[in-house]
């Protein structure tokens, strides 16, 4: 990994040279293990000093998830704000996915239809309007999120169409305009980690279990998305599971 | 006004008796002359049952707005939440209206260049993507916001064009679709008074100065707009002004 960052500094210092200002970006890091894939990526396009990875703790169950993006960023020298939307835990309430209720994480494959339950409605669009927000007082022209291929039936707000729709408000939300980017909106949970295995990413610093337990359980959906993932690249995951 | 709401009352029988199920909807209310005028258009048409009002702290200078917001939901017996976003107002601190900085509010006319220290890039963007939540989370079909022609030049987040796309935004993020409407939004300020005092609106509970002062200053742009349009409207704003 000290080599992976010392090379990193290397291309930041060739593409600062290669260009007067060079660009800036803002990532929407949820510290999963896709967000997370994506940042890496973006270290070794931007430069590590060149990012702002942006965090919500909006109440969810896998809190965690935070802990794992803070100790990402650390690692990889990248600035890292947690935004507390808390207040906004009573908006989210009729999710599986927030702490504040009772209704528990369903198990089983991904795409199946009872993970409707873990939909918080338009969350990516709340966390997208503030990153633009973020962006734009700071005249930072990109915004990164890792929406993948995978999610896009349970999750509407992960829609090429509503990517496209977000798109449209970073032009004209403002004097100035935002680009949104979603580079893994087609690719798979198995292309994402075979990306991410590449790039060395330390995916014993990520979190993909919904529930919020010591160990990531291996039956909710979204565990079993990222187990076949790996099995898929015929490499082990390093988190130790509860089953 | 009491009577009024007695009527609004018959209104809302009324309604209720021609539909099944009467529409129910979200206003975004920040407490100012606009909104609030809104709110009254509201509650004859739908009923004040069935209208749930959101304002948002986000640190402004003119919090005092939010008093007045309440009360006036106290009054028309409106649903009124205080959505608490003071954890965005680091983000937002470029801001001659928020209250983390030194930055003046500028004086003189609305539409005046300098007026732009006052913009908060993408705050109704952020606004409306949490009220798409809080609708879709409880199947409420509409929300409603007070943009206004005289905002166009300033505040790009009031612009068609804006609202446009995140009427876009409203119909692709979630399985539901949720409907954004800005009634006003090729009205100015003298029309919507004049509505507001053929409604009845007790414009004393309403608040448009972006000083924070004990009484409105009279001088800065949101003033000036505000007290020309009573004046085209030969009427007499019920606020007591500091000159």
């Amino acid at each position: 990994m000290e080599e992976f960052i010392k090379q990193n500094e290397q291309t930041e210092l060739k593409l600062a040279s290669k260009r007067d200002k060079p660009d800036k970006a803002v990532i929407i890091l949820s510290g999963g293990a896709d967000s997370i894939t994506l940042l890496y990526a973006l270290v070794v396009e931007y430069g590590c000093m060149n990012i702002s990875a942006l965090s919500f703790n909006y109440g969810q169950k896998h809190v965690k998830e935070l802990e794992m993006a803070k100790a990402t960023c650390k690692k990889l020298k990248v600035h890292h704000e947690i935004i507390d939307l808390r207040t906004l835990s009573n908006i989210f309430a009729g999710s599986s996915l927030v702490s504040q209720n009772n209704i528990e994480i369903p198990e089983g494959h991904y795409q199946a239809e009872n993970m409707k339950s873990t939909v918080v409605p338009n969350r990516n669009g709340i966390m997208l309007s503030i990153a633009m927000s973020y962006a734009l007082s700071r005249n930072i022209p990109k915004i990164f999120y890792g929406a993948h291929a995978g999610d896009h039936a349970i999750y509407p707000d992960c829609r090429p169409e509503f990517v496209g729709a977000m798109q449209k408000v970073g032009q004209l939300c403002d004097f100035n305009k935002v680009e949104i980017h979603a580079p893994f909106l087609y690719a798979n949970k198995r292309q994402i980690i075979r990306l991410g295995l590449n790039l060395n990413v330390d995916y014993k610093l990520t979190w993909t279990c919904y529930k919020g337990a010591g160990k990531p359980c291996g039956k909710c959906g979204s565990c079993q998305e990222r187990l076949e993932a790996f099995e898929q690249n015929d490499a082990r995951d390093p988190l130790e599971y509860e089953s």
